[in-house]
């Protein structure tokens, strides 16, 4: 069986590796053969854009699945029998408005929102808020704080007046992350929660598993509804704010994501396992177990891999990217039972 | 750094596959591209005979290693800096006398042999025996059972005259494997001991871990003496013959071996990471925790992954490779606390 991945960045790169142990091949979709999965991946090279190349392409997948939820949704319509997660999980999770609306309806909660699509939307927004872009937004891009009415004007010029949302702000504690990957027939496995860390609004640390009985439970039950609605195939991220034992949804991601990495080795399914044996329609397993584990992104500039694997139980992922500020050129996973904070702290990445 | 694998099939695709997750690359040497590790690694394709090729690649290559131990030892001596395991290791695994020569030196029990180079060194032997050419032998192949004296001219056609040993008949009860790794300070990492079934003399099953606290112990002292004999470093395997409670060795493979694929899901540093980390000077882990494993060779016909993905805890390899009668063409793994016999049972493979 043949996967076809949208994308070939190192979510794609992580899926194909997962694929070879499962007896799967893949092909990687992308414009350019200057990419992380091509050390992994047979690739498919072209624009997306010509509709002759996603033609071929599907023709060659038996599934088609993609690393990236920012694909023009109108592209795939012809493929919908063999795309999963759905162009639904895809339109509602490209729109941070159209989130908060499933929020909404599903009685999730999340932050007060306002909409905005002109200069004078603003004059509905409660202060303070953050402007969000309705799409494109990741990493902490395309947002903006707003104090007061004063930083209306250069924010909406710094988002080049498109079409946003003012969300309250929340003054919460910290942010963890659902992952959970449901099959074709309905079951869903949940990872457990984990606590994410970020810097420059780039995700630094994820933990896991953050202990919470009561987090997880309400993390199951908001992702559970999300799944169901969407009639979700595959691995989902859910984002959480967390305050006063509550959570509040931030966003989901349709696809498998950075804050579950470290399932890879704390896990007996990673994510991205998970998410193929879903798309697959392959078993999924029962349960995970899992070794406390933590991802800790590599930002910038790669550190000397053979230091850090001194410590024991680390792995070392170099997606083979050139340096570049604030970009993700890999990560690291720690696994350990008793000592997790400690070899954190030795990392000093 | 980049790793140079010397061979391009399934040991070298899985040691690229344990490279990506230390941030590690590879460069496979090979004739041909279509070779199982192409899917993972980078190629370089050219005949091993022209001096020209192996320098390029030598310089390419910060490490050198290889995946089968039948490579030409001459063409390797202006390598022996970045070479491991070493020519010495080399030279001795290629020839069961030389094998047989350190056993007795180590005071390592083996079975009887004698040394044969013409029909008349025939006339020492005592019977049951098996006729095994000193090199080149695997699966089984170069090896003829000899009943009586009878059987000795057919025999010795049949392995053509090459120079030979019959080694005594070992009515043994199984096989075990201890595979282990040793870096360049000497310390060594054993795995437990798998016990290992053949069908039509491939390895079939291999189980871990054969938990006899008795025989392991005899295992690592055999197998340190011999890795300390070799100033060993790398992955190696020891096959030892179980009689009445006590180890004679069979053969050694100075490399990873096929009876330790099931390190990969099985512990938390597999055979290929090990060596890797062996070869490169990285730090080798202390202990490597246990799930109870198996692997069951894919041999001559591939079966559907999609049936056996069924089964809980279990990982599929297909090694992209055309089927053909007695080819190792893939392998599965089950990891299971409880249930191992039971689910291997389940496979039918």
């Amino acid at each position: 069986m043949k996967i076809g991945i949208i994308g070939a960045g190192q979510l794609a790169q992580m899926l194909a590796m997962s694929a070879y142990q499962l007896g799967l091949e893949t092909l990687c979709f992308t414009d350019t053969k200057d990419v992380p999965a091509a050390r992994i991946s047979p690739l498919f090279i072209g624009s997306i854009e010509n509709p002759n190349n996603l033609e071929k392409f599907a023709n060659e997948a038996d599934v088609i699945t993609f690393e990236n939820e920012n694909i023009d949704i109108n592209l795939f319509k012809r493929y919908t029998n063999k795309l999963n997660p759905s162009l639904n999980a895809l339109k509602i999770s490209q729109d941070r408005l159209f989130e908060k609306h499933m929020f909404e309806k599903l009685s999730i909660p999340c932050a007060a929102f306002c909409e905005i699509d002109s200069i004078g939307s603003f004059s509905n927004v409660q202060f303070p808020g953050i402007l969000k872009t309705r799409r494109l937004g990741y990493d902490g891009k395309g947002q903006v704080i707003l104090r007061s009415h004063d930083d209306v004007p250069d924010a909406w010029e710094s988002v080049k007046q498109v079409l946003s949302i003012v969300e309250g702000f929340v003054d919460f504690e910290f942010e963890v992350s659902q992952v959970a990957t449901r099959n074709k027939k309905g079951k869903i496995l949940f990872f457990p929660l984990s606590k994410n860390q970020h810097k420059h609004g780039i995700l630094r640390l994820s933990k896991a598993p953050y202990n919470d009985d009561d987090l997880q439970k309400q993390a199951q039950l908001y992702t559970q509804k999300i799944m169901r609605h969407l009639d979700y195939v595959g691995t989902l991220c859910c984002e959480f704010f967390v305050k006063n034992g509550k959570l509040l949804a931030n966003e989901i991601a349709p696809r498998v994501h950075n804050s579950g990495h470290w399932s890879i080795e704390g896990t007996n399914c990673s994510q991205f396992e998970a998410h193929l044996r879903a798309i697959c329609n392959l078993h999924l397993p029962e349960t995970i177990m899992v070794k406390p584990s933590a991802m800790i992104n590599i930002i910038g500039t790669m550190p000397d891999n053979k230091k850090l694997l001194e410590i024991e139980g680390l792995h070392f992922y170099d997606y083979g990217k050139q340096a570049r500020n604030n970009r993700k050129l890999g990560h690291i996973t720690i696994c350990s039972d008793d000592e997790l904070d400690e070899k954190i702290k030795q990392t000093r990445v």
